[in-house]
């Protein structure tokens, strides 16, 4: 079996795993039955590659950390993902209807339940990292998760990377902000799921934090690169989304500032930069290696 | 000096030391110059009565916490309760133009912007609980109030509220109902302002966890029959925001329901249990008692 192969069926099992996570928190909420508790399911449940979780699930392990103590920093860090997506997509914002081959929540349901989907799953996310299983040294570990997880998806972090693209639409920016725009609206949460693992892998994970946020920083860049060259050359049947959507938007984009093979070549290096970045951490890396490859050579 | 001028300055206090503790919390996110920094600095810092923080103040100091020790949780609950402001006054849910006699957020700068800034909010609450200042007792101390305030706001809470509210609207709705759309909507973030600063007080403060809930849901609903009285009988320079608006969003309410002599008294039942619940704690509660007699005789 190859590495790509392995790495399909790792990233199943994880998805899987934190699909379970996911539904068991949002089955122990209150009103069951009301349009909020749909959305909340809609929006978190119906597909997803689970990267994120992965990459908490993967980072963890490597570093020595039980499968079962990883499960909170996951399910909380894809809530946050998950709720990002749903207001990334209202009409105020990106106004997207179609996310995963699916409906997106406000279509689905309507803006009011979609607003107030994500705003619940936020909380929720806080809710499981307070509340979920978690083994050794709990309480300070989990400090450090909640730290880390609001820095990541707040005003310094992934709100502000959404607010700069949002401005950006239509105007000229140049490669350093359209970085700028991406290490904070897709990058600080793939750091942050990455540190998530390391944290709860304990004293091991403190020691490599600086070599895997390089190794984050250089994915949670090539996933955006990827993405925009998929928004060029893929289909909106293989994406699960509406292809150029970037242009109808007027967004800057890497294949837009640097062509199309200009665009490839940059996600080689961050490629090579994520290689290099693992090369430093003295644990065996297969599996992030792997999954920085799948990052620029998947095609959803 | 009476009871309730004794309030309007231990009011003005905590209203001014939160305030300067939010505006430090803001001032301490990067891209200060951008729209998304703003448009929080506004829904947060642009007048409100910072009932919540009071109650967090007042009920730590009632049982021996340090002033200081309670600007973390006090700032915390005020971020979220902001937040819902904001999200509360969107086109897809209240539409509301006016607030506090200021342009409501998505008016004074736009939707997105606005979205993001309730989102940025909910993250720096949890921001502020996990790194804020705090004394004795630290990380567990910490991780019980974000339980806490991740419970009160999110699905099983304040979001829920809203959710059964929205979802009430132009539908004839029992008083039972109406008590639980209030209990959640409002009730919820105003227990978790008592509790927060009853944890911040440790053993103390957890052993009366029972009482300050009667009484915090005692004033929570009174606070939203009131809002309902005012509603009716106020005007909009007084209010802040429009008069008669629950009529025009055909909104079930307490006057609507027993009249406004039936509601009325509702009021005065709910003061008479809150001064019940106080009671039974063993401290001096002059403050929490003269803060429920306001809740009943506020004209805004």
């Amino acid at each position: 079996m190859n590495n790509m192969s392995s790495l399909s069926q790792s990233l199943l099992h994880f998805q899987e795993r934190n699909n379970q996570q996911l539904g068991d928190w949002i089955d122990r909420q209150p009103f069951a039955d009301q349009t909020l508790i749909k959305a909340m399911r809609h929006g978190t449940l119906l597909g997803g590659k689970r990267a994120r979780p992965f990459l908490t699930y993967v980072t963890g392990m490597m570093l020595g950390a039980q499968q079962e103590d990883l499960d909170t920093p996951a399910a909380a860090v894809e809530c946050i993902h998950a709720y990002s997506l749903i207001h990334d997509d209202l009409p105020a914002m990106d106004d997207d209807a179609l996310r995963r081959g699916q409906p997106t929540c406000h279509i689905a349901f309507d803006e009011a339940n979609a607003i107030l989907a994500g705003d619940a799953l936020q909380a929720l996310a806080f809710e499981i990292l307070a509340s979920g299983p978690l083994s050794n040294d709990g309480n300070s570990q989990r400090i450090a998760m909640v730290q880390e997880l609001a820095r990541a998806s707040g005003a310094a972090g992934m709100c502000m990377g959404q607010a700069l693209d949002l401005d950006a639409e239509g105007k000229h920016v140049g490669l350093e902000q359209l970085e700028t725009i991406h290490r904070h609206k897709t990058g600080a949460l793939i750091r942050c799921a990455i540190r998530l693992g390391a944290l709860a892998a304990g004293e091991k994970g403190i020691a490599v934090l600086p070599q895997l946020d390089h190794y984050a920083d250089a994915i949670g860049l090539a996933f955006q690169v990827q993405d925009d060259i998929l928004d060029v050359i893929s289909d909106t049947e293989t994406l699960g989304k509406p292809q150029g959507s970037d242009i109808e938007l007027d967004k800057s984009t890497y294949p837009a500032l640097l062509g199309l093979d200009g665009a490839k070549a940059k996600a080689q290096q961050l490629y090579q930069q994520a290689l290099h970045a693992l090369d430093a951490i003295p644990y065996n890396t297969v599996q992030l290696e792997v999954f920085a490859r799948y990052v620029i050579e998947r095609n959803n």
